[in-house]
């Protein structure tokens, strides 16, 4: 399988490019090639597509079902009833039609923590995406769960052999008030011994500290430090309540932020301290979260609420310029999640947008990248490719009466059952 | 000319929506009626469109040109230098660019203050939109500059012949700290006289704030209260620093309020306090505010925005649920600028949107309100109408290449000049 983009604006340039199997094979001007699919790119700009590191994925089906509440009592009342009563086939449903509107703004990869994961990885394996995929583990903080925790995990990864490459599975611990210390530690040893990545919501809320100071004498990130839990391969998610010692623990093992605006500001989460984090030169990258807490996946809106919200916050209309933005939901997610990708260049792996330069919001064409950030309606992006596969082309997905006519069914089923 | 729109949902039921002239004239089941047009709204739920209340329409012409910025600089390097060179032609282009992404957005409505007015008056004029348009006054506090000024807007008002109904012409006063006392009063008094809305920048910044104190020896609020400015007939826009005797002031005189959420966010202007604005029951309504501090015009990332801080800065998820933030870009801003519209009533004026329901952002279809106001793609749109026209089918704009080729060739113009 080969793409040739004729004519496609990279960094400003007019250049063909030539994609064979999964890679950027080539790029230069006037390609003498030929390819099974050719693509007409006068008037599309090429930029790399969307890594969301954060999301539960098959909450779509929940989107909007329960909203303006009190976080105790949407989980209580709405979140966590649902949630007992959901079924693989539910999650399969919810995953692709998450997995479809990704698509429709661009995103190629998600890093994932939901239940009945193998529904998650069966809806990616069919919509073309990258993923990473974890069950989520709660043992209740009951350390005698631990191990039936752990043997779901492992029953998820059994399944490995039956996924390409462009799904990978990972851990997916909830949080330090839902695991148990041994769940916890066992999970950093079997993270760190399979080479798998492992992401975790961390200090989210005030309630979040002030529960870990009186159980554990200590703060969030303080405890997961001393418990061996850290490391370069996790993704500490939400990181809203830190002070000047989380931030040095986090510098020091080489974690990513997943920021999540959206959410944090929709459930009152509190304030993200972006500009404290970069000082500190934390890598910090935007993420949506569930569809429940947002309510969508769109990566162009989490850009342009991280932007704007930084400012705000900062009071410094210069903090998280737009170039920044961009890179935060392009180049340093990919990087961070280990993908050879996020940037179109030879050799990487061949994940692109192409972007109508001719629609109305990133008109006048000064500053392309200000106007995805800032400006961008999602119908300008017409072409999705992952993996070296067009996932979209003139914004059709193939497949989306079937994707949303599922998605409705099982979300009447669900709440009906 | 009459439209026909069968079996659209309507509230959560199916109705036949007849539109005579620029009203809805009835709705009901099964209506034994023809049209000019006859719309198949099997697909589609009708829902009122948007009337933002507060933009700079042909600063579209220069979004993303400067972003990042600290405010003064940006006004003074980037805004202002180019708009000494702006022409009525240059404002043309911009405000029908402007029009164009409003009407791909749902905004059927805009209430303006810019230079060269005409030029915006023309283009809406040509898109079929309404809007309420005044000139800027600016005579940088020179009393001596007060009858020219007002000359300036009487020679607009001069043009109201040549424009159809759906187009007003008010007045614009630019803020306190650019416009002197006697403008002020004069602007109050000839408002008054002759039944014109008048529009302000209000109380956006500290430093408005200060320098008020400082050359008034009152706080923004106060001083228009004392000179007689204010009245059910001013669009108080930003109103971002306010305390308790502002709030009561602006209650007494019945005014509104055009909230800028992602305006204020992207400037650093500081934390817009709905809550006390809601507790004190003036009313709020959602804006946008020109694209060179947004940078878009849509209304549907204006009211998630003003829902998601609202909730981060009172601490509170049950501040501005959804079913608030669409009245506030729909029902609640027509209301505030008198046009007998925001609703899909018999009688009222005959703005409405198509809204596509098989939508992956409005999928499930549990709650379109909160779908529209956190989860919708501008794509959901379908359809758009305004004064009993349709403005846009199936997405599709009359003229959209021509508006596009204007407004890059005008902003090209501009630069080089």
């Amino acid at each position: 399988m080969s793409i040739l983009i004729k004519n496609v604006l990279l960094n400003g340039e007019s250049r063909d490019v030539y994609i064979e199997k999964n890679r950027f094979a080539r790029i230069a001007q006037n390609l003498p090639l030929s390819a099974d699919s050719v693509i007409e790119g006068g008037d599309f700009a090429i930029l790399p597509a969307f890594y969301n590191i954060h999301t539960h994925a098959a909450m779509s089906l929940m989107r909007s079902y329960a909203d303006d509440i009190e976080l105790f009592s949407w989980l209580n009342a709405y979140i966590w009833p649902l949630e007992q009563k959901i079924t693989e086939e539910d999650v399969y449903h919810g995953a692709r039609l998450a997995a479809l509107e990704m698509i429709k703004s661009g995103t190629v990869f998600f890093n994932d923590m939901y239940w009945h994961a193998l529904g998650t990885a069966r809806a990616v394996r069919d919509m073309g995406l990258r993923a990473d995929i974890s069950l989520v583990l709660i043992d209740a903080g009951d350390p005698g769960r631990s191990d039936e925790q752990l043997r779901r995990a492992h029953e998820l990864f059994d399944h490995e052999g039956e996924f390409p490459d462009r799904i990978r599975f990972t851990y997916g611990p909830h949080a330090i008030y839902t695991v148990s210390e041994k769940t916890l530690r066992s999970c950093a040893d079997l993270a760190r011994k399979e080479g798998r990545r492992v992401q975790i919501h961390l200090s989210e809320t005030e309630t979040e500290v002030a529960d870990s100071l009186k159980n554990f004498g200590k703060r969030p990130v303080e405890y997961l430090d001393a418990i061996g839990f850290l490391g370069p391969h996790v993704t500490a998610v939400h990181c809203v309540h830190l002070n000047d010692t989380d931030r040095e623990i986090l510098k020091k093992h080489g974690l990513t932020v997943a920021h999540c605006p959206a959410s944090n500001m929709k459930l009152s989460s509190g304030a993200f301290d972006y500009a404290a984090l970069k000082q500190k030169e934390i890598p910090v990258v935007v993420a949506t979260d569930g569809a429940s807490s947002n309510n969508n996946l769109s990566m162009l809106e989490a850009m342009k609420f991280a932007a704007l919200w930084a400012k705000s916050l900062s009071g410094n209309p210069t903090t998280l310029p737009a170039e920044e933005a961009f890179a935060m939901a392009t180049r340093f997610p990919a990087e961070a999640m280990g993908l050879d990708a996020g940037r179109i260049e030879e050799g990487a792996l061949a994940d692109c947008l192409l972007i109508n330069l001719r629609h109305s919001s990133l008109i006048p064409s000064g500053n392309l990248i200000a106007n995805m950030v800032y400006s961008a309606d999602p119908e300008c992006i017409d072409t999705v490719i992952c993996d070296g596969r067009i996932l979209m082309r003139n914004r059709i997905v193939p497949g989306e009466d079937t994707i949303i006519d599922g998605a409705e069914a099982a979300f009447r089923k669900l709440i009906s059952r």
